[in-house]
């Protein structure tokens, strides 16, 4: 059982605590302090409810607590499924002191977050985060948004949790293909961030993919930690924050180009870092570790053929914009990134050949 | 003609100007600067958009502009209505630097600035409000957001406008029965905060009400002058902000007891402030100076009769929460408001009877 550790993430008055340890749900931390009334309504899934409810209303003694189900999948990141959260939220009489709780993965904080945002202009929110992508990444920062069919998180809103929890306990119950695709970004904070980090994910890959809880916690730890450090900086990314997003231009037109549903998130991510760090033109040593260590998570290090020319269209290079130039995130070495719109085209041409 | 005067909203970075004056439309004022970049939605009704987009477009030169029409009317200020916003700019391929424009009343204006605060979670937003009550009010500090079938503005967001653009001749095309909606929250900000000003609305509401260019900017400007100052002291109204709802829990509880659409919101809030001063007990001489000013602008001092009882379950007072207090603006005198939860049950009791 690993220790409690608290990481504060610093944006003034809207400053939060990501509390991270084991045992946390069932009535070993006491949520209280972080509701802004008696009321919360819990928004979770149809996988992760029977799982976790029960004990993440023992965190909640006294409380009036309500609960909603979605549908579990990303195709339910919708519009009309924030809309069934607001229609939960007034016909049970929420005020602005109630508390909007999302227990899950990515899809539930992401929408749940977005309708405490808008529900009479915010009320509270909480982020319980269940998978490791979500522990590591969405619960932390503020993102909040649905999809559109035209693209994805086309709507949303910047709004910031009040306490984010996460009991690494979760993890236990993590498909490993989740567990895998959630390793994607926490390789990439070593990437970006911290080379030592790198070096330590190199050493424990076999103990996290074993889902040893030491190795688990302190991988979750040190991503939050970096990630806290980043939106600290720059909350509405208009600038440093944007890093974060490396591998992410390359493996948001990947799951554009494939359809969504057919790679997990963290996979498409895992192939873009590997196009990105090429487009870095990083040492091949620096490069050579890097698909290394994602072979090592199981993870894929080059694209799906789903064709050179379609994945520029994917990026927004279609023909009319001859001339512009996308913005990437590169390496300059493991552990340090830059976001940049000088990289040389002749060399991106021949990244995406790995796609024909 | 009168001269173009800037009021400063003063949010720190969020800060932007009120600019007011006549013929600010039509190429006298170009709005380039205010844009995040050089595409632009302008977001309009069936009404004000034969009237004025041509005159919109005059202020922004070499700009590419889209137009969506929406129908008119309260009962379009829904998720639906904002979603084919949000529609419209997936399909028009508007990015972070599009910037969407609202160009009528307030139901415009508040739909238009919730779509521009989700879409790609906040683009920048402009407010170039046509009428008495958006001039005045709904423009000005950044509540956005629709209604809900279970309640007005359930659904929204905090977003604040690049620069709220009053052209005062937009009044003149006004319907007489708007105009005076309008001239309910002027009274009320002279009841509110400003001693003085509410003596010169008594001197000059028959100028107004005919429309004199001269008297209606300068009411504008006093109005948009007091709201500017009261938000920036507290945008969230977790505090004072509050004051600006001075006759609106009478108000909104008057609209909702005969169904949304019979009384104008101004006609509600009208009777609701004649009612709130009554609660707060005021002097004779002073609740009787703000009876005569509502009087002289057309707009009704007494609530119909909806019913007492009615009017308590609809502000939320039903059997179940005996013992619930509310909290209403009260006037300490004339130009002087508070928000108080600490009035005489008995003396709500007899306000309420006027509904009887």
């Amino acid at each position: 059982m690993s220790g409690r550790r608290t990481i504060t993430v610093e944006l003034g008055e809207r400053s939060y605590p990501i509390v991270i340890g084991s045992g946390l749900l069932g009535g070993a931390f006491d949520l209280g302090e972080y509701l802004a009334g008696d009321d919360c309504l819990i928004v979770s899934n149809d996988t992760i409810a029977p799982l976790y409810l029960d004990k993440l209303q023992a965190d909640l003694p006294g409380r009036a607590v309500g609960t909603i189900s979605l549908p579990d999948g990303e195709e339910f990141k919708t519009l009309d499924t924030a809309s069934s959260i607001l229609d939960t939220l007034v016909a049970s009489g929420a005020h602005r002191d109630t508390t909007v709780i999302a227990l899950g993965g990515g899809v539930v904080g992401d929408i749940a977050g977005f309708a405490a945002a808008c529900y009479m202009r915010g009320v509270a929110f909480v982020q319980v985060p269940t998978t490791l992508l979500a522990q590591v990444d969405s619960s932390v920062g503020g993102k909040t948004g649905v999809n559109h069919p035209g693209g994805k998180n086309l709507i949303g809103a910047f709004y910031q949790p009040r306490i984010v929890l996460i009991d690494t306990d979760t993890l236990a119950t993590l498909a490993d293909r989740e567990l895998r695709a959630g390793m994607a970004e926490v390789i990439k904070y070593g990437a970006i961030a911290d080379a030592e980090f790198f070096a330590w994910l190199e050493t424990n890959m076999p103990a996290l993919l074993g889902k040893d809880p030491e190795a688990l916690a302190h991988a979750v730890r040190r991503s939050c930690e970096i990630k806290a450090e980043v939106v600290a900086e720059d909350e509405r990314e208009s600038g440093r924050r944007a890093i974060l997003n490396f591998g992410h231009t390359f493996g948001h037109a990947i799951e554009r180009c494939q359809g969504y549903g057919e790679w997990l998130h963290g996979e498409a991510v895992a192939a873009g870092m590997v196009m990105a760090a090429k487009l870095s033109g990083v040492e091949p040593s620096e490069l050579s570790r890097l698909q290394k260590l994602i072979e090592a998570a199981g993870l894929p290090v080059a694209p799906p053929r789903v064709g050179a020319a379609a994945m520029m269209n994917a990026m927004g290079m279609d023909k009319k914009v001859l001339g512009k130039r996308l913005r990437f995130v590169v390496l300059e070495s493991l552990g340090a990134a830059n976001v940049t719109s000088d990289y040389d085209p002749s060399l991106l041409d021949q990244v995406l050949e790995a796609a024909s």
